[in-house]
């Protein structure tokens, strides 16, 4: 922590900031300016020191010099986290394909996307059973039912699945059938269901919050490992700007830097943060290309009959073409095929 | 819903369109231009009957008409809402004015800034007990032992109690000593918990997302009230821009508008908007000049000790000062002052 | 400026920073935290130096530490600037209201506008003859016979005006009628346009860029106080936000923040933030609430006929029932009424 | 234009908007629904109507159906537009590499640069000659000596220039020297800039600007193309989003979505988008597999004593990195390279 002092603070008001730091615990080493005294705080601060130390009279402004988190932070570990699920290792050399449809519809509909993307070579299959969803008018998912046909689903194709809990009363029930547990955009900062996951030996992977700076998802990590619970993957599916053509504004940049803040495998998912299908492909080609571990692809055997965000789904071939060309980029950027279900069984869950 | 057809669509896909419309139970209504058809739907769409459309062939674009909320869209009743809290109608001609600390820290803390902004005129009690926060390692409140010392507050001070709850499983506990059930901006999406308190029977305030549009708000409101719950209040307290000087973007607009939009009485949060303590009273009164029912205001003995927010709480004289002179602006826009709890007895929660 | 060494950094890192500090002809002070190595710079950076300083090897992060402004900065005046338009003080303790049409349409549309808004107690005249408009095929503004109009005006009611100038060139000829130029929000940041208005004696109207910081903006004040002109007004108008509600998103707060980070007067103009008409009255009254030292509101003797922004434009009627609203707030702020040209005769542009 | 009535419309305020409908000279054709009568506008809408009828009474809302451009509308043309520029066609089967220095400093830099990026296979040579710098402190460029030095490295290397031009006087000089007339982000709608350089029979590039959306950066491109000069290419260079890791938010979906909506190419700067070199390569990457026709990068012989944005630049070597890999990923991208300056001469600008 640094303090910056006002230019033209008192001597007096020096000796106190230099007073509170060491009641805080710490030692001050000022820096001394020509036009400014600067305190440096050596230590580490305890919570609200700097909302503390910048209402003290004479001070400019208190800035942070450590990094808001630990567990998730590149220092912490020597090497990036791999989570195994199923045959596939994300955050290894492959990237990893997860697809299925938005929400589970029914036992016919989710066999046939299940047997779609697994021929067209997903790793992980997706699909809602529990819905966010804005307006309460809209289908909220079949719930555990859902859950029922998710655990057929991967019965019969052996895919592993990840599907989303939305409130800690719901995190057994979900784990019982889930292979990665899936934390939702609006979610992102629910630290209760955060901990509850946190406690849990599954997998989560946390959508960043339509509102949230890179620094507030990892953050939002933190919360998950810091009950233990280190399996965490990191999944950017855009953010809130002023630009409506799309439905989010997907933040690429976000891949590289949440690599470079954090050892945590990072997926991305262009459908939610496009909303357009059509857009869906050549932003999972820029993802993989951008360092993505990994996509996260909503596919339907007849989005035109979808009961939720039909317009960002694709069809089963379209998905097909989407995973040949992002094997296409992700050999380009020196990345192996990832092991498919089929090459190793899946123990349940 | 108004579907526009691509320049240059065919017949064969405009009936198409139209027979589509049909099997979804509606009616179609062509309206031809010169370039451009237009298909009007009468009737109310189902869920997801917009996303599919948006895939037919020869679709270029889709329109909603209506609105996506009903209970909480001013068409609903004939009169605004009005929230009885202790002797406060929120709602009504008089500007409330909510108090407090940012977090309930010792009983001292609390009991003197309970007093010392009754002194100054609040009508009701504000107090963290159980706090989200970004980072694990900051103080998260002191949960139930806080909820009793609120409880104490009440029943020396007579101020009725607002206080959040985060998770639906201590929504009761909450019950039990809130006049108010407060719903957090990281909450405003969180539809597990807008259930759980649209089923009890206590007001509810529910503090905008921070990633929120107006729109996603009132939906957000709906939600509880769709529950059996009519007594919600909205909240405004900043959305994330690209402005970095204040912690978040205060929308003012968003008052007039969601006045406008719905019945339900709105609520402005000028200390979490800005972040900073010198910014509340200018921020403050601009929310009652814009036609704010309310303030949602921290207030800490000592700001510059406290665990949570200090940079951003007014110390109680700086409390009476805005109070004075919200009161002004009240009286310049035609409302008369909110009665206080004195005058009335509160009944127990 | 301030360098926080990686963890980890090696001597000869710090060593190397501390010689490259100096070559810049600067001292370096280091500051030896436990984990982290600190060092300020002592004395004003040259241009280009915190990125030249974040590209050495174990440098962690560069910040700055003055503010990228002086002319502009609060600390540069013991007052605040004052700038005399006709009889009005602008940023003294009256609240001055500009308003007229968003553009020029003919000499009988300007005329009722002027009369009209005089009579409603506006103190200086508005209007566009240059109009930067996102189409090409929307009106573009009367352009010279804008400001003939312009003058005409002027000379029947004695009203000063402002208008807006939007490329060097054109400076001396909106300089002959304007009492005060205007630069647009499309052109916060064209500096070729700030420097000219810069080397003239009328006052200028700095409306913040869609895109702008706070910061950013009154950088854009300083370029053109830099070249001698001091008598700068900042304007507040919308920023681009994710709300689509409104057309921009009014900063109120940048109100408060701007006076206190500047010493220039600071407007506020809530018909092109707002974009709705029956949204300028509460949001007028805010920005005076807020401590705006004045108002630019549109209005058109017929919005429903205007060639431009008719939406947002409020009949005459409507602003001089908002003038009157807008007084009452001043006054509860404790501001006086800004003196009227009618009392002072104003000499010729 | 399709005006949505409010709920509860009388027959006469239909009739009425019918009227004005007429009045502009359109024809209205209504559609009424149970609950809300929709009246379609036949015809091309003048400007400023959508405003007007906005302002009638019984009118809910008015909706744009068609787009607000044409000259740059995909529908226009049936075909990409392809640019020359020295031997490479933007927006043709190439990516086409534009490289060199923020702004030219001295000779023996740029020509260096140049000389760097040429080995490793850039098709243009960047440099700023003029400076749009946010603070007058900074440096401002070399102005005309750095265009004597732009032709100096384009007569020794064959490389074609792109350089910025920052208003409507400099066009000429400008002109003199550049193949490709570059307007800067905060130019974006200096609309008579964007008229000047639409007069002259040299290509431009078009930064969009930080707080514009896709639909008005078209719109802008629309303003140079309406006086008579075609040849238009689009840059994306990040937005303004609330993340502040990275200097704006790289928006690479806009590279699908405005090659879906125009026939411009489409190129893409990740130096100025991200700020930071190590964040360079992976979105030139990702840009590339978005879509983009060509990317514009910062190389500096030395970044770390470069007088501009030194924190941004590649060394040569890194940019030599940078060209190798992107050529990996426009090949799995099917794309071939892009003609270089030594296969053909390059005639005088």
């Amino acid at each position: 922590m640094i303090i910056v002092m006002r230019h033209g603070a008192t001597t007096e008001e020096i000796l106190h900031v230099e007073e509170r730091i060491r009641r805080e615990g710490l030692q001050p080493h000022r820096s001394g300016g020509v036009d400014t005294t600067v305190i440096g705080v050596i230590g580490t601060p305890p919570y609200g020191m700097l909302d503390r130390m910048e209402l003290l009279p004479g001070v400019e402004r208190v800035t942070r010099i450590t990094k808001p988190y630990k567990l998730a932070a590149r220092e912490f570990t020597a090497s990036p986290t791999v989570i195994n699920v199923g045959a596939a290792a994300i955050g290894g050399p492959g990237v990893v394909l997860m697809a299925g449809p938005c929400s589970v519809e029914t036992r016919e509909q989710l066999l046939t996307a299940a047997r779609g993307v697994q021929a067209a070579g997903a790793h992980v299959l997706r699909g809602g059973a529990f819905k966010p969803r804005t307006t309460p008018y809209s289908f909220q998912g079949l719930r555990d039912d859902g859950l029922a046909l998710l655990a057929e689903a991967r019965a019969e194709t052996g895919l592993p699945i990840i599907t989303e809990v939305m409130e800690p009363s719901k995190v057994p029930a979900v784990y019982e059938v889930a292979d990665v547990l899936q934390i939702g955009t609006r979610n992102c900062q629910n630290y209760p269901l955060l901990h509850e996951v946190g406690r849990t030996d599954k997998p989560v992977m946390l959508k960043r919050g339509l509102g949230c700076s890179i620094d507030e998802w990892i953050q939002a990590a933190e919360h998950i490992m810091d009950q233990g619970n280190m399996q965490v993957m990191l999944c950017e599916r855009g953010i809130k700007s002023f630009e409506t053509y799309t439905r989010n504004t997907l933040d690429l940049s976000a891949v590289p830097v949440a690599k470079r803040l954090s050892h945590l495998p990072v997926i991305v998912d262009p459908s939610h943060a496009t909303g357009k299908w059509y857009l869906v492909k050549p932003m999972a080609m820029a993802a993989v290309a951008a360092g993505a571990d990994g996509l996260l692809i909503e596919v339907h055997p007849t989005p035109d009959t979808a009961l939720c965000d039909g317009a960002q789904s694709l069809t089963i071939e379209n998905f097909a073409d989407l995973a040949a060309s992002v094997q296409q980029i992700a050999q380009a950027v020196g990345r192996e095929p990832a092991a498919l279900p089929e090459d190793v069984p899946v123990a349940a869950g």
